[in-house]
C-alpha cells in the first residue's frame, strides 16, 4: 500500500510516521509513505503558497495551483505504476477537514482496500475551494475538534489504516482481540508483579483455568462497555445468559 | 500552560509538535511541552518496560512501575512550581485509550483551563490496569478507531488545546470564525486568481458589498452543514428568516 501526503510540513509527517510498528512496516516494504512538499510547487519566486481570501476574513488561504501541481506529481507516479487499463482511474484523495465525514474503524477498513491513497493537509485558514472540487474524493474529519493543520489527522489515518494491512502487526490475533471488535471495549490487563502498590492481580487470571479466564475477560469487557460507552453496547450481540447476568451485575 | 508527555517515543512527539504555530508558541514561551521517556524508568538492566499479560493473550503489556516513576518525575516538577497550598492537589493525567471518553472541542476548552497537563501514551497491548487506577484522572479517546499507540492522539490533543491558549493564534478572530463555532461548518473560501481551471470565484465575494458577503457566507455555512453534518444543524440557532430560506433551498 502506498501513501502520498501533500503537506507544507513534510519533516513533521515523516518523523512522526517512521517510529515503531509503522516504521518497521515501511522498512519491510509492506507500506510506502511519501511526503510531497506543496511549497516545491509554488509558482512565484517568493515560494509563497498562500494569499488573502476573496470577500475578506481573517488569515490566509492556500492557493489552488501549488496544491494542484503537488497532487499531479503524486497522481503521475501512481499512474506510472498502474496497468494501462486502470491508468484513467482517478486516485483516491482524502482532504483532512473538520467539515468532513467522521473517521471510524469501518472507514479505515474500507480505505485499507485501496492500493494508493493521497492525503491533502491544509493549513492557515484552509484551501481554495476550486482545487478541492477538482481533486478531492473524500473529505474526512478525525473528530469534532479543531487542529492547526491537516498533518496530525493524516498521520492518525495512515497509522490506523496501516495496522490493517496484512503483515504489519506481529500477529493477526492482536488486531482481532482489541477495541471495537464486536463493539466491546477491552477488559483490564495485568502484568508482573503479582502485587504492585498493594494491589493484587485478579485471582482468576492466575488460576490457569482457561475457560474461566475467557469468561472473566468477556464479562469485564461487557461491564466496561456498559459503564463507559453504553452507545456501543446496544450494537453488541450478547447471549441470553450474558444478558441475564448483566441485569444482575 | 505546561504539557508533560509520558511516552516510549519522545523524539516522535517532539518533532511532531515543534512545527508551525505550536512551535512558535513554545519558543515564545506561551507553552512548554516536555516529553518524559518511560524507558528511562525501566527498573532492570535490560531496560525492558513490558511483560506478558497474566491470563494469557496476544502481545505484551507495559508494566506499572516504569509508568509510575515517569509520572512521578512529571508530578514532582509540577509540585515544585506550585504554591504550597496547592502542592497536595493531584495533577490532571490524561490516558489516551480507545476505551476513553470521546475528545471534543468542548473538552479541549475545559482542559485549556488547566495550568499543567500530563499525557500518558500506551503502546503494545496496553498498560497494567493498576497504575492506570492509581494515576489517571481522565481516559480519553480521539475517535472510534484503533492506533498503534497513544502518541498521535496525545499530539492531536496538545495541538487542539494549545490553539485555545491566549496568544497562540495570530488573531483571536481566527479561532472564532471557524468550524464548530455555533455548530456550523465553514463556508467555501477562494483566493487568487479570479479564474482557475475555468472556475470563477463567486461574484458576490468580488462585489465589495460587506453585508451581502456576510449573508452569503452564513448561508453557505448553513447549506454545507445541512448537507454534510445534519446532526450539527439541529443544535444551531437559526433566525426565522434563515429557516424559511433553508426550506426553499
Amino acid at each position: 500500500m502506498n501513501f502520498y501526503i501533500l503537506t507544507l510540513f513534510p519533516e513533521m509527517v515523516s518523523s512522526g510516521l517512521h517510529t515503531s510498528i509503522i516504521g518497521r512496516a515501511v522498512s519491510r516494504e509492506l507500506l510506502s509513505i511519501r511526503t510531497i512538499n506543496i511549497r516545491d510547487y509554488a509558482f512565484n519566486r517568493h515560494q509563497s503558497v498562500d494569499d488573502y481570501p476573496y470577500g475578506g476574513g481573517a488569515g490566509m488561504l492556500m492557493q489552488a495551483e501549488p496544491v494542484y501541481l503537488a497532487y499531479e506529481a503524486a497522481a503521475e507516479e501512481i499512474r506510472s505504476r498502474r496497468p494501462e487499463a486502470e491508468m484513467e482511474k482517478k486516485p483516491r484523495v482524502v482532504y483532512l477537514s473538520p467539515q468532513g465525514k467522521t473517521f471510524s474503524q469501518r472507514m479505515a477498513e474500507e480505505l485499507a482496500e485501496e492500493e494508493d491513497l493521497i492525503f491533502l493537509c491544509g493549513h492557515y485558514e484552509g484551501i481554495d475551494e476550486r482545487v478541492l472540487e477538482e481533486i478531492v474524493t473524500d473529505q474526512v474529519s478525525i473528530g469534532d475538534y479543531v487542529l492547526t493543520g491537516g498533518e496530525l489527522p493524516a498521520m492518525v489515518m495512515v497509522d490506523t489504516i496501516s495496522r490493517l494491512v496484512p503483515g504489519v502487526l506481529h500477529n493477526d490475533i492482536s488486531a482481532e482481540s482489541e477495541s471495537f471488535q464486536e463493539n466491546l471495549l477491552e477488559y483490564p490487563q495485568y502484568s508482573r508483579p503479582e502485587v504492585w502498590h498493594g494491589k493484587r492481580v485478579p485471582e482468576v487470571l492466575l488460576s490457569g483455568h482457561h475457560a474461566n479466564i475467557q469468561k472473566w475477560k468477556r464479562q469485564q469487557s461487557i461491564l466496561r462497555t456498559r459503564e463507559r460507552r453504553p452507545d456501543l453496547l446496544e450494537q453488541c450481540s450478547l447471549t441470553e445468559e450474558e444478558r441475564a447476568w448483566l441485569k444482575k451485575s
